[in-house]
């Protein structure tokens, strides 16, 4: 016999393996969960991610994700529009906006560079960016992108198109987090969190 | 602003969320992970567990899940008909197929008595199972059930109601598994397999 008793069952289990993180046995697993519920969970389900696919628009300011043209954080009077936070995708914003303590704009660049995944400048919202920050509004861009080689690389890129603005530059503080003891803190974190060592009173948070 | 950019993004995430084992964070990596594919591949996704839950059957015979009225373990004529494993659910019907040692028929259960979940013998297949073995057809019974206290009182209400049939009823031998060490193995399994212990050759596998 083949491995599953029914060809539907296994097109399922297929489908649901090929996300990120769900080798066969989970996704056999989650599969025979949701035939336990009730076709109208099993619906609302399936038909959840379809929508979401098909009306799903991006934010024709920040490029975040959006049910309406312009997005909630970009519309909302109450937030500081001098203030731009660059990160990489969506997941960043709602990292970010955990922390409430950012009450400004976000820009989503939809990925870092990386030329060994083929992602050019080209590729991102860059372009849209040094467009936006020369409306007069904006004073600060900050960049919160990955402290990893890529982010780097995106980081310097996007420094060098906004030299010419009369926009600052800043960028996530990077040192030893909070909780971690120093024996365990990598040499050059700990190295760069001496030299840009910051007033004790700074350090107490608010 | 609400958690999420988009009401259907939210929608989307706490589906998602609500799998087994899935919190809000990996819900949201896979759906953004799917909102990244083309249109096709998400319909494909949302479809298939739409559809598999509208025309999915059980077996007629042996409640194992199936496209067809008799599934296709029952309707193999190159399997033995006189021996009935009884397991479980479908998953336990996998993990057996998978060791290739056993060619015989399947009874599913459905769950295990369970009066901690509000599950009796009325809520399992064991009628139709003790139905199933007054055939003539049937010569053993291997009960393989989890060999938890449910399982046990399972196998147990199972035993007796066969008790008069005409059947030999076995169940799975337990004992040190294989690869384990015998400081690690516990005690009552331990002393079981020593109580039940096997002539040599028997354990040199074929």
């Amino acid at each position: 016999m083949d491995k599953y008793p029914s060809k539907l069952l296994e097109q399922a289990v297929e489908e649901f393996a090929k996300l990120p993180g769900i080798g066969r046995k989970s996704a056999l697993r989650l599969v025979l969960h949701l035939l336990r519920q009730d076709n109208e969970s099993v619906n609302r389900f399936g038909t959840s991610i379809i929508q979401l696919k098909q009306e799903i628009k991006h934010c024709s300011v920040c490029h975040n994700i959006s049910d309406t043209d312009v997005c909630q954080i970009c519309s909302n009077p109450a937030r500081n529009k001098s203030a731009i936070c660059v990160v990489e995708n969506i997941r960043d914003v709602l990292a970010i906006e955990n922390t409430q303590q950012f009450n400004g704009l976000y820009h989503v660049l939809g990925g870092i560079i990386s030329p060994m995944d083929g992602i050019g400048p080209a590729d991102l919202t860059i372009d849209s960016l040094v467009e936006r920050t020369g409306n007069g509004e904006t004073i600060e861009v900050i960049l919160a992108l990955s402290t990893t080689m890529e982010g780097d690389t995106t980081n310097f890129y996007i420094y060098r198109k906004l030299k010419d603005k009369q926009v600052k530059v800043s960028t996530l503080a990077r040192g030893v987090a909070i909780g971690d003891e120093l024996e365990y803190a990598d040499e050059i974190t700990l190295g760069r969190s001496l030299v840009n060592r910051i007033p004790y009173e700074n350090s107490l948070g608010k």
